[in-house]
């Protein structure tokens, strides 16, 4: 797995949940996480989430961090749903070294009854995605902000997220090649 | 999915995490994450991961909250871990009302820089299996007792534990079924 | 799993085989069977069988009852069309009550040599979906009409297929939750 | 995919379950449906059902006709359930020639109130395997004499079963090599 | 498996990568190896490799014999990729009897330190797909001129490759049917 | 992907195809490749080969390479058996540099008439495995003398071809990154 970690800004329109766009964009050929920093602005013919689609939610945010989430080893809808999860339970751990009252529903983070986060995956023929974005600032919705986070420490955090999945991940690898079938009554 | 909190005792010997325990024990004929409260004294055949059985770890604990976590819907190893992780994940949500250091690394939460559980995952040709132990009271290890939490409190936290499970999985079923395949590039 | 009589007319027109259908419709987030009355015509773009695309086939009835069954689970083209060809046989089981000279063959059903059904069966990344028609009148094919139903009993036959193969879906969870992996010579 | 039908009598046991018996039995490497005539007596220890053996349930009978089944194609117990209740369908419609009020419920057909059949499904990690029995004659149960059948038309019913699940395994493999993958709503 | 050798000149331009090409072409309702002869010319919005559509690279030749494998048993990228390999060495076995100093690298062969031939594989939603070619006669890239091949020989060695996968696939397919499960450490 | 090449003998008895033998051996927590030399004598409760064992061939000589792969991204008899098929023909393609007339039958090669190699690929609940082993002497069967390869050359062969199947794997793996999905007509 590659961890990539992109410094300058770029604004995620929903295409970037396209599988292959760590190829298109970096030559990545590894199941990959890659991190950045812009805003979110997602077109209607980019949404994953029919309940959005239905609900003609904007999604939108002048400044959020960004996490795309590749995989290549099944095409398992349980799966990539599983490991959203995973990944939301892992934001949380961080966040809340920042503040303890952070509720986690599902793929949702809230702080003081705001909504911080917004998270979709799904798979296509050939790979597994994940998208899910925090907001840096935000006028109606939670952001770092609230956690007491100013703009010096959003690449450190954001950092910090993609290498603790990076290592879930790679430690789950490892788990499950030490393990013997079971045994059934 | 099916969640059943046993009320007396059982001891944990490592049987229970054949395939079909819960069909077994109590004609469950879905999905189901039993819990119950009782002693852990894993045999060496029934041991599942093969870093204990080298190292002849003793598995022994005179008095655990258990987690029997069974799955049909496919016998993929990855999907089993990442279901284990996630389960971790949220039993330390839910530990860390109590306290607040706790400190999840893969499937082990420790506190004080004691580990305070046991988890193993697995499959079968008919199902995946995970087992998540963790310590009531323990004289070496890290317990309820260090998070403060006394004998009375041990069956509300055992079920608030396998309830929010629940309806994880409960919720992340419903998710998959509105979300479009992705695009590629 | 769901099962949805809709008890106001509706055309299929082919754009029904579509995953996600019973989200769109109904924000249905369940494996599902729905059941709902109206003419069939549907157009080339939606024609999923290339053998009816190849022979410009017309899928045209003024008359019938739609079936359309959507599965999660997996995106196993053998299992899909498994489930059709069961689907099939409960059809004629349940019409085999006012008439026991029905044929089948494969997916289709035949009264007086006359083909009384369409049906077609697929998958996309997301989902497994079939649809099954029954003519209810008909100048040149069979139809309800041949089997002596009348229009009042229309609505109950199609209920009673619906919830024949909710059960049997059901059934087969809990039967394949009580089994043993097999031994080997 | 091979159809076998074997001339002499033999017993079924439960060890003719365990997968690659046919190969063991007659060197066959293709999917597999084989029939033979003979007894039933199964050993506990070949008891797949566990809802059999926690009952102590003989599975007992003098003379029957047995079907094998084993695919290669994948280990999904949900095909081979699909394909078990399948081919109870099947029965059911060649049986339903003779006496046509034989009832099918999930796996099972009765006749006259009484059970008629025996089947059970399960996986290993290599193959799919079906067993289906059904009673020539039987003091309790339901048998062929409840069907009129006597001992000269057993071996022809017998192999127009295993020819028909034969055809309609061809015409399955056929017919999902013709079918567009879904659109998505 | 069908094997088809096509006699009149067919040029390859991407379409006949597309999953069902097969049926639409011949009727064909089995897994298929098709070879024909023709040009080469693959049109930007059907290239499958996004390192050829990211380079520009035009995939052009006059003259190549092409092979199209299509396999419906599952849609698993790493199977396709394998049997893409496995059809490569077998080429190279082939062409070997001509000029023994054929290098292969991944999916490529090499003579003379020139490319001999293109080739891709993905899969779609309903099946898994390869396109292999190799230069009849080429002015910069290797081709069978370069082995001594000359335009009598086409038709003999095309149909050679074609029969030999045609084979392995057969082979492979029996094999699989007598190999007991593994034991576990 | 790990490769390990063993410089001290060791003798292949059959138990080293189990699951999970390369962590018990080594701590290998990655798919891997485990390259050895020394004697076979493969005991018939570890004979996978069920036509070895109606045989009661003995699989029996004193000096052979071995290789022991193992990889658990799937538990896919038909991906096992084509990585068996691609790693036979890398050995024929490494070999053929000292011989150009082996002939390669399937997972078997032949040198004047005289077979080479044994091979054998199956899988469990948790991985799949392929072992494969060439003689270096033999009085009976071919070996790497009849390639003119003596003592001093085989370690060097050994390791060439477990790097050669390393470096194939990485580059599949790789490959299968770049390739969208198909297109369908």
């Amino acid at each position: 797995m590659e961890c990539l970690i992109i410094d300058k800004k770029m604004n995620y329109d929903g295409s970037q949940i396209s599988s292959l766009w760590a190829y298109n964009l970096a030559d990545i050929q590894e199941d990959s996480i890659i991190a950045f920093r812009g805003g979110c602005d997602v077109k209607i013919e980019h949404m994953i989430d029919l309940e959005d689609k239905k609900q003609g939610d904007m999604i939108f945010s002048t400044d959020m961090v960004h996490f795309i989430i590749e995989h290549f080893d099944s095409t398992d809808l349980k799966l990539v749903y599983a490991r959203q999860r995973l990944f939301t339970a892992i934001v949380k751990e961080i966040l809340s070294e920042y503040r303890n009252d952070i509720i986690r529903q599902g793929d949702d983070l809230f702080v003081d009854d705001k909504k911080l986060t917004v998270s979709i995956a799904s798979t296509s023929a050939v790979s597994q995605k994940i998208h899910f974005g925090i907001n840096v600032i935000h006028d109606f919705y939670g952001s770092f902000e609230d956690l007491g986070l100013g703009n010096n420490d959003v690449a450190g955090v954001m950092e910090k997220i993609a290498k603790r999945y990076y290592n879930e991940f790679t430690d789950i690898e490892k788990d499950l090649r030490k393990s013997r079938p079971l045994d059934v009554i």
